[in-house]
């Protein structure tokens, strides 16, 4: 029996063990769907406006044309919406009471206070149209909230982090079944966003590139590649940590996704679409959270390069993994990008 | 409506929101349990010893008296046994073949290859003793087992981390449902136990002292208490990052659980049952994992003070969680504490 294979994360320090013992393909992980229980009244869905919080921002159906409207009016629930973006009902970080309250918090650090702002981003009107089934202007709707939110949320002087994160299926954390995303700022940095940042200037320094446009280069050109376009850049890590990981990375060199281009956006739609419909042909609609990784600040603008990570939730964390920081993936990533690379539509 | 509280770990650079709006007590966390399948035949119940390899420890009952045997024969499969240690039929981390494999692996840093060990205490020759019904003379043999199978595998060259650790419940992540814990080593120190070696040893350099004697004389003290003896403090973390998160820790300061007294280990028995069959009157049996926290090495005997955690699988972490390493929990440390100090029976 050979060695296992221990692998190191491109920056983190974060190793992941490739066992592949148990001889799983990525197909084996197809398990019978379970249904997420239907509330019998969707809060999401067209008519029942009521029950949210007024939104904090809405592209509207206007005479056939997009209207955007920022910070609408409190009360206001017009019906005729494309996206619609509301505050979370149990906000995990809720915003500062007073312009006051700003200033006292930044000048203690943040110290103690939960600060910031969580919102939910109702991705369609149609209660399934998550990103692996929608049409494709709808899904450039949604980035463009995403980018839109981001912009709005980073000028704000408590924030230090916008979190733009999506959970699939109730295993992987959505409780409810409406498609939609999540945006959640910190007065914080994040361990994990501080130390991607941190290795990724240690390397500009050191070597006077981007770590990530190296990465995209080996990648490209690797058994680990799924798919390519102009644009974006579709893969499976070398040291994912999850059974069919894969990351989607930009080809242009940027710390977020402020100046994406509408060609860009319309592209990433594309590919977001591609490879999430390739998971759920491929082990039939699993669980799964996506991310975006990016910078708020403008200084990391030259090391710093934003990219989309997808993780299926397909294996349990358990005492070795969450006690150490160290994954156990049962699935390598030259299998994942293989069937990946099979399963995808275009 | 208050903000919720953001606090960070006392070593690690982790943070938590302890979000209440929710308004969850402890007890709103039991649920319907549902049963392990049980498997038509348990490998690991008594006389099915031929189902899993070979013992490399055994504590055997011989004629009333307890008999260890250290390595065993390979071939040996007696079925007076109390405890049995294992190689796990998966393993993430296999020894070296020869040798010689053994410092090549070391003078390339172990590069690639995931060599080390990983294996299974099974805990007793009856299915369901697990911790928190065992009996305490049981509980005593699982815990030296822990130690000897300690002072066995930190000896070797390529054992940089020994992990100790107990999956309970299927969804948290114990595949099997014979009361069992798990080793696994490591050929290198994992990010999560260097980063509390690095913070430990920086607070030592600074102020002279171990920052856990300082935490145990601060929780010993304060609303996060849950119980006390004579050598262990059980308490709820100030930043727990789960609901009904508690630690135990030592009040003599050690690196690690090799030189405990037969006091101690008897004590630490009957403290881990009380803890965990608290858990279990409390919210109905949950999914839970834990594990020791210790240094291996003697260079962080200053400094470093071994502790176990319990964390209680009551909530899934998703995108926000998994992306960020910044948790939320929805239950307060002292909320917790107090719950558990009125479930715990002595």
């Amino acid at each position: 029996m050979p060695y296992n294979e221990l692998r190191k994360d491109y920056l983190l320090n974060r190793w992941v063990v490739i066992a592949t013992e148990r001889g799983r393909r990525p197909t084996d992980f197809a398990k019978q769907k379970t249904e997420n229980a239907k509330t019998a009244v969707c809060p999401m869905c067209v008519g029942n406006e009521n029950l949210t919080p007024p939104a904090v921002m809405l592209y509207l159906k206007d005479n056939g044309r997009l209207r955007k409207a920022q910070d609408p009016l409190a009360g206001e629930r017009p019906k005729n919406w494309l996206i619609r973006c509301i505050p979370n009902l149990y906000p995990a970080f809720s915003p500062p009471k007073q312009p006051e309250d700003a200033s006292q918090i930044m000048k203690s650090e943040c110290f103690g206070k939960a600060v910031g702002h969580h919102e939910v981003i109702v991705e369609s009107p149609n209660h399934d149209e998550g990103p692996a089934d929608a049409e494709l202007p709808q899904l450039e709707l949604v980035i463009r909230a995403y980018i839109d939110r981001l912009s709005a949320l980073r000028a704000k002087s408590y924030v230090k982090y916008v979190s733009i994160f999506r959970n699939h299926g109730q295993q992987a954390g959505a409780s409810l079944s409406h498609a939609h995303s999540q945006i959640i700022t910190t007065p914080i940095v994040p361990s994990l966003i501080q130390e991607e940042l941190d290795a990724s200037r240690e390397f500009y320094e050191e070597h006077g590139k981007c770590v990530f446009c190296d990465i995209i280069e080996q990648e490209s050109k690797g058994p680990r590649l799924i798919y390519d376009d102009a644009d974006f850049v579709v893969f499976a890590p070398y040291a994912s940590i999850n059974p069919i990981e894969f990351w989607i990375m930009p080809k242009k060199h940027r710390a977020n996704i402020l100046s994406l281009s509408d060609g860009e956006v319309a592209m990433l739609a594309k590919t977001l679409k591609a490879g999430l419909k390739a998971l759920k042909d491929l082990v039939n609609d699993p669980p799964y959270n996506y991310w975006f990784h990016i910078a708020v600040n403008d200084d990391a603008v030259n090391y710093y390069h934003w990219h989309l990570e997808v993780y299926p939730k397909l294996s349990i964390w358990a005492g070795f993994e969450i006690s150490t920081g160290t994954y156990i993936n049962t699935v390598t990533p030259e299998t994942a990008a293989e069937s990946l690379r099979k399963a995808i539509k275009l």
